[in-house]
């Protein structure tokens, strides 16, 4: 039989232990956080009827969408984000109770060009409010992202707010058809890509005038925050937000279709990476299943940049490079029955321990715990055995103890941090 | 513009907060279990090349996967499991430290016929590792499942235990040709779903006599475990495990071509869903990668049938019924942000704290905490106000206490399990 190589897609990864290692320890603070402001979890599946998912991003995000008929012959669609499938589910379910407070911690799928920072899987941690219009909710929901950041340990993140009114306030301003407003914004939305002239050469072929392109960047130069958006900026305030960390920015667009009020998204300085997490107000979602406008508001971290944050800046250091506590190691066929006991011991006093797999030299068991970086090895061989002893050795520091078998498990359980 | 059904595809599942609930104890207990034997995580992509899924599990499993051409032209699939996946991984990361430990908990899917315990998308919890041929290791995985279906609380299950040996020989003595042995053991798996009779019926479809297939029962019912697995056995009884949870099982088949060696499932008596879990040897499959064969064994339980027999039987009553701990009622605009620093205040000392979203009667707020059953309001309403007092209820016995703004927090705290 020919063998087959052994490789992933293009804008797939996948995440070996030290990496999975910091992608929990993130999403431990995550949840932590999100369920302290009282959100509780939600899963949705990944492939939907390809009708629910479309026509609400908005054309280029639509192309982007991974598609296809199943064997049953309908037309599905992989998840694209986590805040249509939520609006799905709020027309659904119309007995949960409101506001419903839920958190989503699921991958998505988009087609894009692969790229630094760009997958085409990653994982969207969604927060989101479903019915409620009080401004102290799009506040409550920037706050949370502080707190995640803050919590994290980055002393360098800025989220910049604007609103969907402040930009079509501001076309109004520069006598763009109202029908036109949406594309102008998306083109507005690359500056943080582009430079000016690239958005300024995108909006002549989109058809505007020089003069028209100058009466909108004029107009967003003297922008200031609707009457909604200053209350959300003020609760922001009364919620505690060093405003070190956010700052009202007229430029702000997002590229999706479906927002229609206040915008956010986070941007750090290094690496760059675009931004690590977005989010606003969607009032009219939800409409698109019941015909009937429902208030939302949400935000999402993603949980890809968020770590490339981390590692590149070394902001966690070496965290959790072991799950394994103590490595229990076999040195001989009679004793097996002894070592798998003392192993099930240590574990019963919650330690996590290792039982090697089968009687070898000892060099090769501590050579096994050097590589894997266990903190300690525990040896019952021959020579232990004769007086019911264990040899507890540390690894790092090369110390090592002999210790009475029956306290064994208390004296490594006080090794340990 | 016209409204869009909000609907799931069959065999696919929304899990709402109540029901994360759940799944996210469960996950715990089995997250704690698999690392306290040392267990790494590992994730792979959701999509693979087609080619380095497909041909590995047999035909009548191939059918099922989710395959299809993404907008590159690329032939992929969706994963069907995550043994192939491990596979894949322990051949293209050639220096990852063997043993190789790792546990995965991640969806799959499959398009089968939708029923009761069978879902197009499932979570498997699997447990593997890579690069040991001891008994040892595949008694560890046994005793792994042993103590999460007991720390559950799972009264009743029976891990069934056979070996690929056990089936060839048997296939041997009834004189069945080597290359039509496996078709057999794919008929004989279906004993847990058809009576005798069909399996028979299937048999004598696929052109074997009446003669053959009485001779093929009549040898598994005098199989004896081979000595590989007679191994597996003894250190069964080293580990611990009470023998009342597992038999040798010679009519056990299980579907997939990849196992080699000792194979095993778990099954329950109440709900009738088929196995909870599965696993066995594959010594072959990394080899399909590299060339080289590398002993390898594992075991995977289903996440959503493990639920319904906790949720059926009732194992664990009401869990977790409100993320929130208080909900901090705001009966007064002018008192806004002395309820947003109590909310925040509350959170700071660890209280997984709702504030609600806006001023509104103190009937519609109780009315809301009952409903997502919070189990304590704390009211600072112009009458507490006064004298820099807190109200809090406890929801359920009715009982509330004036307590002082400084004091409030560490009395919640104390009323808190």
């Amino acid at each position: 039989m020919s063998t087959i190589k052994a490789r992933t897609l293009s804008g797939f990864n996948d995440y070996l232990p030290q990496q999975m290692a910091v992608r929990q320890h993130l999403l431990k603070i995550i949840q932590e956080v999100y369920e302290s402001y009282g959100f509780e979890q939600l899963n949705t599946p990944t492939l939907e009827y390809a009708d629910v998912l479309l026509g609400k991003y908005g054309q280029e995000a639509d192309k982007l969408v991974y598609r296809f008929n199943d064997l049953g012959g309908r037309d599905v669609a992989m998840r694209y984000d986590l805040t249509v499938p939520l609006a799905r589910v709020a027309a659904q379910y119309q007995d949960l109770v409101k506001p419903f407070k839920r958190y989503q911690i699921q991958p998505v799928w988009r087609a894009d060009r692969p790229g630094k920072g760009r997958y085409r899987e990653f994982t969207q941690c969604d927060v989101d409010v479903i019915g409620s219009s009080s401004p102290l909710t799009d506040a409550e929901l920037i706050t949370i992202l502080y707190e995640v950041y803050t919590r994290i340990g980055f002393k360098q993140f800025t989220v910049r707010i604007n609103s969907r009114q402040v930009l079509f306030t501001a076309m109004k301003e520069a006598k763009i058809p109202e029908d036109k407003a949406l594309t102008v914004i998306q083109s507005i939305d690359k500056l943080d890509k582009l430079p000016k002239s690239g958005v300024e050469a995108e909006l002549k072929a989109k058809g505007f005038s020089s003069i028209q392109i100058e009466n909108i960047f004029a107009a967003l130069g003297r922008a200031k925050p609707d009457p909604y958006l200053q209350q959300v900026l003020e609760h922001l305030e009364m919620l505690g937000v060093d405003s070190a960390f956010y700052r009202f920015d007229p430029i702000l667009a997002r590229g999706l279709d479906y927002y229609t009020g206040p915008i956010f998204e986070t941007v750090v300085e290094e690496p760059k990476i675009g931004s690590i997490s977005a989010g606003g107000r969607y009032d009219q979602l939800i409409g698109r299943f019941t015909g009937k406008s429902m208030p939302a508001c949400g935000t999402s971290i993603g949980l890809e940049r968020v770590v490339d944050v981390i590692v590149e800046n070394g902001i966690w250091g070496d965290i959790a490079p072991s799950v394994t506590q103590v490595l229990v190691a076999q040195l001989d066929p009679a004793l097996e029955s002894a070592t798998v006991g003392l192993s099930q011991e240590l574990r019963q006093a919650g330690i996590r321990t290792e039982l090697y797999h089968e009687s070898a030299k000892l060099a090769t068991q501590l050579k096994y715990a050097n590589k894997k970086q266990i903190p300690f090895i525990a040896v019952y061989g021959p020579d232990e055995a004769k007086n019911e002893m264990v040899l507890v050795k540390d690894m790092k520091s090369g110390k090592q103890k002999l210790i009475t078998l029956n306290q064994v498990a208390a004296y490594i359980k006080g090794l340990l941090p």
